[in-house]
């Protein structure tokens, strides 16, 4: 199944989620506005919400409830990115101007801030104290998943663990909980709000291997930003892990990668990418994404054949060819 | 009184909550935990806390249920103050070096965002849907308010009413709010709980106004910072804005802001608070900070008569009074 398919089904209920998502960062406070509006129209795949909106179709599906949730998901997300910019220095995402580059790194911080506040906020109007439980566990998650990205930037000696536990609390842990909530709010069995959290942790961990491949092989189109982005911030992905295992490769990476520190990042990284796609790191990472998403459909079998289902199994396919 | 015999009298709750507060930031996270701990250890006056526990005093007083709206305050004010050093390119606060500048602003954006989360994430341990509602809402507020500081800095033409609205949410509502869910958090009536919040909003105001002449009128081992900080990152006060209607201080104030600003604040403002401390900026503020810890009084008097609001009543005086 194409993703933009499932969008064309879903049309009715994402057109309404949106326009949740943009009364809900409409303040009185200019700049605010002028920010969160400029991160709304950046775009995104709502792929967040799309999770909530399947996971809720197993309980009693009522958007008017399911909506809190759906929103409140895409918006600490959208926190999470913007304080991430921050971080990356980054200039561009999805092709547009940051808010760090266009305002500055404060500005950022304070519409991060805003952001994450207001997606808890928004959580309230379900009146469900686990919900705001698990939502504030995330971004506590995500947090030390930053933090543990700073420690370990240009760091060669992290192991395969470090990595997945950092992409756990960086990505997966987040569509986990999408997925689950999306079923909480609809008062689903807990059975099910469960198995549609581990559903979500494995395409979510197949998410970001996908996506940090891609930072590596893709075209500057298809990423919205120049390729090799992800080291020449110093972050390690799954691909380079694996290919400094190598032996004939890894004494070039390390010196490659100690260019690219001591230049901070500003120096042409086309030979280290070079090594990477050469190396066995991409297949084997690509072998990593496709275990979790088996998993992840693995994990459904049990739930009820209902359309959403066959819908998940369809994102979750999506996820694992992901080229874009 | 003095503020010191109310910590002696509350040595053991305080104590609690301390250890409490301790507790809340532990994390198998080292490069977290140092930061929350440095932060932690380099003090304040806890004076959210003591809101809390008083207004507690008003209802069912149970330390085990109030602390958690104790800590969640505290810790709400901390990620704060670390988001705030990283606008303020703060070096030191309350004499210690400050998280960016013992490691970096991402990383103080980081402990500020865990910080945040873990603050509504402990809350959740009352189960009380409306204190996540009022919590979110003051770090949005806050939010707001931070970057109202950022988009007048340095300018003139603002007015007393920006001035105020701004400390308002920087300052006010938090304490307004530790009044008022301390009491909240004990079952008290509702219609106590909201003349909590209302003395809280009132004392928060003169607390704010009170430190910001100590940054004009203060020494440098009062504030634990040099004198001066506010202008020299743009922050104009409220006897600044007095000061700014003196026909005969207009002119050289402008021009000073002019030096100040150009030097990004790298300057002398020795002149500049010259300037302030003989105009009549400085008693109109003080004014200002007297009527409204009069009104925080005032709205005390249908409470009950009991020891705690002598003591809130003993806390407004001090902070009336307040020269450190």
């Amino acid at each position: 199944m194409k993703l933009i398919e499932l969008y064309a089904k879903m049309k009715k209920d994402i057109s309404y989620i949106e326009k949740e998502l943009e009364r809900s960062i409409d303040t009185d406070h200019a700049m605010l506005r002028e920010t969160s509006v400029h991160l709304l129209k950046a775009g995104g795949k709502r792929i967040r919400p799309i999770f909530v909106l399947l996971g809720a179709k197993f309980g009693t599906y009522d958007l008017t409830r399911v909506k809190h949730v759906a929103v409140s998901l895409e918006l600490i997300h959208m926190a999470s990115l913007v304080h991430d910019d921050v971080i990356d220095d980054a200039e561009t995402r999805r092709g547009q101007l940051t808010v760090r580059s266009k305002w500055d790194n404060r500005v950022a911080m304070f519409t991060g801030d805003y952001i994450f506040a207001k997606a808890l906020h928004v959580a309230t109007g379900l009146g469900n104290p686990a919900i705001h439980q698990t939502l504030s566990k995330a971004i506590l998650e995500m947090s030390i998943g930053e933090m543990e990205q700073i420690r370990l930037f240009f760091n060669a000696e992290q192991t395969l663990r470090d990595y997945l536990l950092r992409i756990r609390r960086k990505t997966a842990l987040l569509i986990a909980i999408s997925c689950q909530l999306g079923a909480i709010a609809a008062d689903a069995d807990e059975w099910v709000s469960n198995r549609l959290y581990s559903f979500g942790y494995n395409v979510g961990m197949a998410f970001q291997i996908r996506d940090d491949l891609l930072d590596l092989c893709g075209t500057e189109k298809e990423i919205g930003k120049p390729p090799g982005s992800d080291i020449r911030q110093g972050n390690i992905t799954i691909p380079v892990i694996y290919a400094l295992r190598e032996p004939g490769l890894r004494v070039p990476l390390m010196q490659e990668l100690r260019k690219i520190q001591e230049a901070d990042g500003q120096i042409d990284v086309s030979r280290f990418i070079g090594l990477i796609r050469g190396s066995q790191g991409i297949r084997q990472a690509e072998e990593l994404a496709n275990r979790y998403i088996d998993k992840a459909i693995a994990v459904l079998h049990s739930l009820p054949d209902i359309q959403a289902k066959k819908d998940l199994i369809g994102v979750a396919h999506f996820i694992g060819n992901r080229s874009y």
